[in-house]
């Protein structure tokens, strides 16, 4: 049977996975959820229509957000991320045997439920003791929140619908004060193949309020564009100063100590983008 | 009007533009080749069904298959080109001051007449006087050319139909005579997420030959998988020892000398498709 | 979410409906089977990746299938349905008063089950008292049955895969012996828009076993071609000779007694394909 | 090469042909344009995105918009064509050898030009002596003229953009004066499975002018819904009282004086939605 799931990355641009079956299909308060069973790449998780993560190449979205910061953290203890629900992020940061508490901030719950039922392999980790799920706003949880993290990672949608809050100046004013004085942010900031102008905005927002701004990619062949952007706010650390021979070899399949350094050194187009006042 | 031009990048894997109009359709003595123009990636070159090249995205591909081999060498005179009839290749090679001479050896005539008729900002330096066009078969010319290149350019289409003798060891071999005693070969090899056998296949072959064998990747988001590799044997020079700071700066918009040390940094499963015996 | 199943109507033909959800996929000892809850058509039964029958225009094709047989015959007690295990066709055949007993013949359980669950508007006769459910091969039940019936409908799937042998001269020579003395066939004989051919040969096949063979129009959107043809032997009645003011007014959204008589005016092209010696 | 052009026959369904490529792509002052060259149907014509005729299957309609009403007519001398501009309607017009002059008022020239080049077949009939091109606005064009057709065929496209003033009451009543006292008017009024609304819409406008209302229907795969429907209007004769036996034998492929007749047989539910009040 011919069934496809379809993403239109853009207007004339679309994405398409053969798909087996549907595993669940829900509307949310929030956003329209399913969970479809794909024969490339696994069970997908879908939200308003864009796919948010795949079990074949979920691994390099949630190591690359999670292992960047946390090794760039002398000694990360109190992490928040928000969004995320579908627990990736908090599998990859329970790695760290530093951590003593995860916050995951998700405003909506079906998205931890179904992800807890039908992902396992990515939702593994949030029954872990370490974990403190908090349903609701992370925006309202950040301005709620002082000097209480040391890593904070924006693991949104993209910058429509639900999520839009969560690129703009005023919310990364918050999570600076929401972070310890050694604090780091990281977020995922889309393609330079595609949102070139949003790349730009929220580099001179992070570097208007953090003394170290820096970005780096990792490629994830389902997202549109592919070459993906994470862009990090450091009060202290720069996460290219780490000496990776002091990086402690965790189980991982795209990161390395080698790729952290790596990753920062951005293709010159996308260097303009950032750099551009 | 909903035209669109599908590329089935696997049974179960579709990436599909939208299209204003077909500039040319021909069947070839090779191959079935088009030219679309469509709205997101402009011009685009399509042989036997498959994408070959955008007028939007074309630079990371050429600038990475070139500039890599050619700032290794310390002084690149003779470049052959193997395909990459829509000169792209050969574009990239010329803004390289030390080139005196490049061939391109061109299997199918429609291709380069063509992309001079409908993709100029790729073939525009087709014309160049250093430019030697030869239309034939590839492997012939290497096995008639002994000792007479400095970099061997593999520039071709996927390891299915004309392209297939391509990714042999007994082409990799001909190449070897064919390059003189510091030369240098670099072959486009997929990508790790769909073609990992292969390409373990070819860094085996590569590295019974070539004393240096490196592979390092770039990100084009129109070829499936996305992530690329680049294979190189080198007789002499190292690719990493390169000392980036002698590197001229050249118009591009993807590589700089920085990312020339970047590019063999690979992810950790794709380091592991390079290194398993 | 863009999710569609698309229908190969032919190499070059699609046709895509979009899906909310799957309500259940399954592979039975037969074919694939899957049902799914669309927009625009309702439910939907997919059969090893064809439409069968959906929840909006399913009437056009039962009532058709069944109507015109049972109204041509003066009175009939015994029918029998080969295939058709969504039970549209029962449903149909059950507005007969004089009917005592419809036998269904069907090969794959799958069928009945899953269109008893998902599917009760078209189902919802099967469990009539009068009904007899039959699973297993119609050809053998037929072989095994004289003299018995007085209309047969073969309400198969297309002529590939399970159905080929209900597209034989060996089978309706079968069906003759299976009906009584003036017992009539009508079997779904596919668009004369793709299946010329086959609708030329089973015409003849009708025309050497049936003293009456006629052919019968209507137009089902959902099918491919749309305009569809069944075909009917009869051993005594004429379809066209039915005095329509004798038909009684039963319940229906598209045959009357009038369209019974229309349906056997066949345009041009149709008529000369069923002509065509 | 995977070239699909689809047609969003709604928001919920889509109808695709595979394309060898585009013979002509233009934007003119009333719509887009394009004439591709396809696998399954030939040659098809396509305005705003919308399938308007195949070279395959372009004969059901033309013939049935055109022979029904010049059939019913005794003595058809003058006859005006609304919209037709691929000339299909024209080439069936001039098979009527009674007719002395055909005006073609058709408000885009492009669809005249194009077709000419491209849709030979079609189009043949455009340069006969009898056929007076009137380039401009239809509504206009019958507005001028009172009393002076006998056959008024409204060929348009769909009631959305440039066509929409010939779906209005005024327009119906304006082609009323037009035609000579005995004259007949027909019109393309959509599919039942999609229009219903507008059908009945339409013919009670129709039966408040016009003393004979009457509708009649054909198959046509490549529309919308397959089912098609024409509303006709007339003055004096009866399409239903036509003798079949008096009218002459043409060259067709779907027509017939049969089918004349059997046309006008109405499905139940399409039935009541003419009907309904």
């Amino acid at each position: 049977m011919e069934l496809w799931f379809t993403e239109h990355q853009d207007e004339n641009l679309r994405f398409s996975i053969k798909v087996k079956e549907t595993l669940v299909v829900e509307k949310t308060p929030y956003q329209h959820l399913a969970i479809l069973d794909s024969y490339q790449f696994g069970r997908v998780l879908v939200l308003d229509g864009i796919l948010q993560t795949t079990e074949k190449d979920e691994f390099v979205y949630h190591e690359m957000i999670v292992h960047v910061p946390l090794f760039t953290h002398k000694n990360p203890k109190d992490v928040l991320i928000i969004g995320g629900g579908d627990g990736g992020s908090v599998r990859e940061v329970l790695k760290h045997s530093s951590v003593e508490r995860v916050v995951l901030a998700e405003i909506d719950e079906a998205v931890i439920r179904n992800s807890k039922k039908y992902l396992p392999t990515i939702s593994s980790a949030l029954d872990d003791p370490r974990v403190e799920i908090m349903i609701g706003d992370g925006i309202k949880y950040v301005n709620e929140h002082k000097n209480e993290f040391d890593v904070v990672i924006v693991d949104s949608t993209d910058p429509i619908g639900p999520a839009v809050g969560l690129f703009t100046s005023d919310f990364y004013r918050a999570v600076y004060e929401c972070l310890r004085e050694d604090g780091i942010i990281v977020a995922q900031t889309e393609s330079p193949f595609i949102y070139g102008k949003l790349i730009n905005k929220i580099s001179k927002m992070f570097k208007e309020i953090y003394p170290i701004t820096k970005a780096y990619i990792a490629t994830v062949p389902t997202y549109p564009g592919s070459l993906w952007t994470f862009t990090m706010g450091s009060k202290k650390y720069d996460p290219e100063e780490v000496d990776i021979n002091s990086i402690p070899r965790i189980q991982t399949k795209y990161y390395t100590p080698e790729i952290h350094k790596a990753a920062f050194v951005l293709p010159k187009f996308v260097k303009d983008i950032f750099d551009e006042v």
